[in-house]
């Protein structure tokens, strides 16, 4: 099958999953426009789809991926509402729209986050719907808290705040995505790998994949804010740069950076090939990745 | 037992058992400083302790409930800390310390709550380690998120936030109470009973019984900002008034409030009666929270 054929097909799937699941809760009004504002904001859903094309991969039902998929976006989403917040970046648009607190105010937005990030783990409970057993669903509980909160996701933001006008080695700059976009990129590919049954082993290597595909992300990001297309992107390029940001180009040279993405790519395709899979879903993800425009 | 004691006794295992918790997450030390700051602000520790109470009125090892009584109080610390916020409440003071955002920026303290909400979820799984059926964790999970999320605690902040300045109606105010507060309460005792292997029946009828105690607090901490003794409870009295916000004072007279605390402190006790129980301690804590003066 081809990724770009199930990307756009299986987005409207979990776009539909997760209005879903935003129709039935009851909460005031405002709070619900504030956190559907920014989920239809949308995106590539890119986490979600990592989820179902995993599943695929080890030939099962994709649908069993729907609560996990949709529990990640919410997390994503609640990341991007938090991160642009004035205290934060201080950001006034995302893809061309006005973020979430310059349209529902500054509490809001923090109370729109902190409720998307709390409902997706009653989100991830809807698994056991699925037959997945109570046990697993427990680990993936766990698996998330860990992918999203201080020794993951929020550690990542907090070093990348640390690190700004500071001087960082390339280890420092791999801890920081490591943690801020890598461990929850990472979580959507296990996620899926453990739904789907896979053995200790699968797991492990699919864990390695995951670190190799969630730097190569970061390089690729790094590389399209000098040169990439503003309109494509939906932000200005050179921001890094402005923002006098620690990059993999500003550090290694933008030949340096691009040995290192095609390096992360080569080994994230050589760690896939270990591993036997039904679809080359993910394999065709990697390409994607290291030549995607926006 | 005296309640009294059993409080005393046991906020220090709390607070064991919390810093323990806290010592195994690995992040960046700063984040671990803020998160730290506003767990050591310490307070009751109210919510553990229902947790607590509640397991050893049904005859259960109290250790059993310390994944949750940590999990609760993370949240609620959490919570405390985002309602600091400028853009929010914008204290400068708690219990006589310089809030969070006060000490760390605001980047931070949001950062240190988004972690320690997160990292609750992260807690809950240690339960698994105390033998509590898989099933059960799910649940307890679910609950947890429910209890704080849109349909819950963050939903009564954005109630609560809505009404500021506006005519609510005792079902407004009963509205914002039971979620701002209530919610995650009536989750400290329900979680107690089920890890404590209660009843449907006995689960419905202590849900009940949460729900009254949660109005009486909340009636009485209404009653405390006129009647009460600055120095005892850590804020000047009066700023409800100051902040022209509707009361259970302001809307019934101070007398029909004290009433309104009676009715459902009688209430409480009289759901209480109905479930056999091995501890009068929720009995007791009844009378604490209808005389409490901090």
């Amino acid at each position: 099958m081809d990724l770009q054929t199930f990307m756009k097909d299986r987005k409207k799937l979990v776009e539909d999953a997760l209005f879903s699941y935003m129709n039935a809760v009851k909460a005031p009004e405002v709070l619900l426009e504030s956190m559907n504002y920014s989920l239809k904001a949308g995106g590539k859903r890119l986490r979600p789809l990592l989820v179902l094309a995993t599943l695929k991969s080890f030939g099962k039902s994709e649908e069993l991926g729907m609560p996990v998929a949709c529990a990640v976006e919410m997390i994503h989403t609640y990341s991007l509402v938090h991160d642009d917040l004035p205290s934060m970046d201080d950001d006034d648009f995302r893809r061309g729209k006005p973020t979430n607190h310059k349209v529902f105010g500054e509490a809001m937005a923090i109370l729109a986050g902190d409720a998307l990030l709390t409902h997706s783990f009653e989100v991830m409970e809807d698994l056991l719907n699925y037959d997945v057993k109570p046990i697993k669903v427990v680990t993936l509980m766990k698996e998330l808290a860990k992918a999203a909160g201080p020794t993951g996701m929020v550690g990542g933001q907090v070093a990348d705040m640390e690190g700004e006008g500071a001087q960082l080695s390339l280890q420092d700059l791999e801890y920081i995505h490591r943690n801020k976009t890598g461990k929850l990129l990472g979580y959507s590919i296990v996620a899926g790998a453990i739904l789907g049954d896979a053995t200790e082993e699968q797991i492990s290597k699919l864990e390695q994949f995951a670190d190799h595909l969630g730097l190569a992300f970061q390089i690729r990001d790094d590389i399209l804010d000098i040169e990439g297309d503003a309109a494509k992107i939906g932000k200005p390029v050179g921001s890094d740069t402005l923002n006098e940001k620690v990059t993999y180009p500003s550090l290694l040279t933008m030949n340096g950076a691009k040995e290192k993405l095609e390096y992360h790519i080569k080994e994230a395709k050589r760690i896939l090939e270990e591993i036997p899979l039904e679809s080359d879903l993910l394999g065709q993800l990697c390409d994607l990745i290291a030549k995607r425009d926006h």
